[in-house]
């Protein structure tokens, strides 16, 4: 495994990190703090963690953040580190969906590093902008499509690059949840009235939210480009103006010869899962399957002998798996240290930066480009379910 | 659980049993001799076991034949058990599916009652030939959609008659195999040759030889009816004539003021599924998840609970799955004990014949109704995906 | 797989059959009909059902068997049937235990093959007096420790018995069970109330019910043979006389240079199982774990390699599994199958003792002797717990 | 779940700590640092590294140390950073066992509070003298059991001191790993080496390295109190000096008028078993099931009622979880989170000791009194297994 000595850095090396969103009570908000602080690669020294002036303060004392760096907006907070000697270096921005371009755009202009929370944008046009915007700036732009930082969905990548599955012939891709299955945006929760919210989600509902760690999922794992798309959305629960269940089909490119096809279904309104991410691959020569809930397992199934279970550090698991692992295989890492894999991977390319070397190749972490992707998806989605589940490019 | 005491009948009042197809080396006709013999509801006395002379004498004897009874072919053994003082009064068909329609029509006419294996026929139009043959006849038909014979498939169709769940919103159904993920039907396997020829399978590859079981069973637990679908059908193997992978997004008639939408998935070429038929309900209260290769077991989530593991015969289980189970709650039954819940079904139903009374109400078997509606179901796949994945009404 | 068609006996060869005990409402007896029948190779057509006149006479009745075969007692069945030119061949024992000694003994003597539940008996003296009695037959003697037919019961001793374990350290087996947690035996159980009873299940209680079941297993499984053990016997619930919780250290014979050592659990007061019988083997090269309610599964693991999932019929599966097999992998068999290959080997040995010739060494089933071990098991855990837990040899 | 916000500290109040031991390359003092760091409650500003001075040097300067704060060794350290304006309030041991002792009376008698690895020590003599210190000091004494800071075993043991499992009788609790399965101690693997050497490790082996968990855990989770135990120890690897296998059978002091029973099995050469840790408890009203590896669930059976899996942050787990959780349901968290939580219990006991207040009752973590029942556990095991398995009182 990767131990931990190699990783770390001295303090006085550690990334100057900023954050726009996550005052106190914001889930995600302090997913990204813990992924940030495990490895001590960053340090978090600023921050506009809320739209309110008082929130934004208080977030900021309890984290122990030196007021002065406490910001109204990200906007004078981009403006002001940028002008500090040692203003921050990179920032994490954890708000709702349609701020991500206004307020990423101001750190890119200015050379900050971008870590983003996914989707990318609320609208298309958004993130055609943020891709612009991102083209003309030296900073990083990390987009946190976080499970893809599990070390077993590394393995699988591994895996399938390497052709150990064979030519691939189909994806199975399933994303369901159930905390939407009734209308809790009406009686005042906050996370669930934004979500189902089309100014600040943008198109998608289900599709937005996890229906793109989904798809991101399934190529990333599969190494496949999508091509097309049909898919009927729907709004089960009375009221919701976004979609909260989907099912799609999925037509890849060509690739070894197979053109490739899958399925994805994303839901909120599944009773029974918590967070029921699984991603299963079919090859000519072999399976893979993983499930986000027991992410230290990856199941593999060479065609004509009896199904294996690798594990995180066991045997059997290589090294694109074991460079994003912390502990012994039978030592359980979880979502906090699949969510900081990808901090890592942002902290070993800035650092690479900063010493003005190309990054390791064996750094991976999404992108602006995935995240326009999947922008991409949620409108095609939209498009194709009001055409009555057409074929929709991509 | 239903004691067996209570199920037996004295020998004499066995139903003499006729079989056409089965002979030596088929599966399937083994495994509804298991059936019939389990419950000893039944006696084999007749058979018309092999279109080649010597395999059927051979196989006739070594199931303790009378060598009289064992008939050069269908017809023959219709004509002339129906003239015989004790003939058989039932005959299981278990031929490739293309000769279904030919040797049912001539016990039919008979009053000879039918028990066939699925899917239906080859063709369509032999489908609806068969219903006007059966319409016509006094004689029963059961067709062996045996997944419908487990206890627990039983528990949850029950549930979702009693509104356990609420108003039923997405089914998720999937059949995944993986014995044709290579062309074995080059290289002289049987059972994978007329499973790929058009000629006796009809037009539908997988999506004929289990996906109509796996549209039965969604429809069977679910209580919904299909309105229409949309396919997506490969022909992954060079060279393979019918589909060994197909996509299917379902849509469901109102039922409960809500429009339920399902995704089904079956597949003969992804390697790590040995026979792996799973269907998932949800509704507004509440999901259940079957999976066949562990068949003992229901997950039942009721929303807002923790998740539920029923078990056959276990607590927490009613009458209608118990009414199907033999031994107590721990102790697991299997494939030929569903199969065989089929064959008594049928059995109580004969016997309610014999005795002019209706049939007790919770006597449950699949009709030819339901291979009509398989048989629809596979034309409609092959036509939507001919139509690119338009949306087919059946 | 092992076909049918080659199991199967014409009709006039199948073995005649009689059973003592298994009247209507026993559970066991109607398990001992069911394995008889499943493989066809018995025809039950005689019985001492009961020890009521009329049940006897009922239960017969329901069983179709000819009423001038239905006795009185297990005595007079096996003078009259011993004199009848067709009489029984073989003679099922469904009895409480107490009563097994002297009904086997009846037939025995009079050259008919006993089929006998366990454990052997109710005293260590019984189970002596029946040794005897065996040796002195020409007889058979078959116990139905039926989990030792399980397929992948025997895939798991083929491969210790191979070595691909290397010697052999540990073995845990557990047998825990819930549906004595409450003193039911008090309200009218009868099942409860006869186990719970040392007049009619000797002097163990869940030791002689399921221990003798883990014993067994896992001396079939390691092929290990036991030294001594320590045991700690407890009566949790007030006033049951009989052991309902067993915790036992074994300690086996230097085999491979070793001596293994084990553990063994079994409780009828384990909230949470139903039938919850497991057994690992923990060898220097590997590993095996088995649980009687998946029993379609056998986990291996070579030490240094994945663990991997072998599946009954599946690929990794070798010949002295699938001889005791029907269906192909990914179809599940259960218990009824299991027991049925007791039944089904002992079938075996009986038509080589019909044909004269010796069985086929791959025909394996429990014997008197196993029984006999069984029996000596209980006593030594009676003795050692009244001993405060010391070494008993055995 | 507890949020982020409400537990986190401002920067200025966070616990200054120190470690001995935990240089580059060494397992637990990463898993230390890691658990420190997660929550932000910890801030690493010394350390006496490792005993050779170039290694301790080195590795303080990797982990960002001020080298005037990096020590020859622990003596040293505690005399200066003692005398510190801003010294280390807390240290954290991580050395093999039998520095444990020498190392944390140099801390307590100096006020500072000790974070001391498991077991307490290599000998029960050093134990009680640490006992003495811990006595005679006003600072903290926390030993990292760290599997009872997982959130489900904290819920597991809530339902159990509430009485929802009724009276308890039986708690199985194993620790199976197969690391040293060889002998890999001869061939240079140093964590292997030290654990086998009785001068470092103490007089158990496996006993003492991970039974001490399986019996902390087993108390911690039951709220029993052991009496006595009777074992049987081997040393399976030859030319192993400590044992490598342990059977125990366990008797615990009366409670809720039941003397419950008990059995232990440890092993660190059981293949396919990682980490392999799982505790059960059973009384006369249900029972809990869980699983190291799998961390996130509590499999729970109220007798009479359906299996439930309860999850972490679920429904229907409640406050005693929640407070250790940090992200919601679905959302898996792992080994560092669990041991991270031992430390915020710390911490939060520090800083009531800060502000001369009480610890909030809530807080709870494993103690020097833990910690001496685990070297009393050792030792017995060590007793009774040298007089053939005795009863040792403990």
């Amino acid at each position: 495994m990767a131990i931990e000595g190699s990783a770390t850095q001295p303090h006085e090396r550690r990334i100057r990190l900023g954050m726009v969103g996550g005052g106190s009570g914001a889930f995600i908000g302090a997913v990204h703090r813990y992924a940030a602080r495990l490895d001590d690669h960053y340090e978090l020294v600023a921050g506009a963690l809320s739209s309110s002036p008082e929130k934004a303060l208080e977030s900021a004392r309890q984290l122990g953040l030196d007021p002065t760096r406490s910001y109204r907006n990200f906007k004078e907070m981009a403006i002001r580190e940028a002008r500090l000697k040692n203003g921050i270096e990179a920032v994490a921005i954890v708000t709702p969906n349609h701020l991500h371009y206004e307020a990423a755009r101001e750190f890119l202009k200015r050379g900050i590093h971008v870590i983003c929370d996914k989707p990318l944008t609320s609208t298309l046009a958004d993130a055609r902008k943020l891709k612009k915007a991102a083209d003309e700036s030296e900073a990083l732009f990390v987009l946190t499509h976080n499970y893809t930082g599990y070390p077993m969905v590394r393995q699988a990548r591994d895996m399938v690059l390497k052709g150990e599955l064979g030519p691939i012939r189909m994806v199975q891709v399933e994303y369901p949840q159930d905390w939407l299955t009734e209308d809790i945006e009406a009686s005042g929760n906050k996370q669930a009235a934004w979500r189902t919210d089309p100014a600040k989600s943008g198109a998608g509902g289900s599709t937005g939210d996890i229906g793109t760690h989904a798809y991101n999922l399934a190529c990333f794992v599969s190494g496949l480009e999508l091509v097309e798309l049909a898919a009927d959305l729907d709004s089960f629960v009375a009221g919701r103006r976004l979609d909260d269940n989907a099912h799609v089909m999925l037509r890849f490119k060509e690739k070894d010869g197979v053109r490739a096809k899958g399925m994805l279904w994303c839901s909120q309104i599944a009773p029974g899962h918590e967070n029921g991410l699984r991603v299963r691959v079919y090859g000519a020569k072999g399976s893979l399957d993983w499930v986000q809930a027991d992410p230290n397992y990856l199941w593999y199934t060479p065609f004509g002998e009896p199904k294996r279970l690798l594990t995180r550090n066991g045997v059997g698991t290589g090294a694109a798996a074991m460079r994003m692992s912390r502990i012994p295989a039978g030592h359980p890492e979880g979502y906090l240290e699949g969510f900081a894999n990808i901090y890592a991977e942002a902290a070993r390319a800035i650092f690479a930066r900063r010493a003005g070397v190309p990054a390791d190749p064996a750094v991976v972490y999404p992108t602006l480009d995935d995240g326009l992707k999947g922008m991409v998806f949620v409108e095609a989605c939209v498009q194709s379910s009001k055409r009555n589940g057409a074929w929709v490019k991509v």
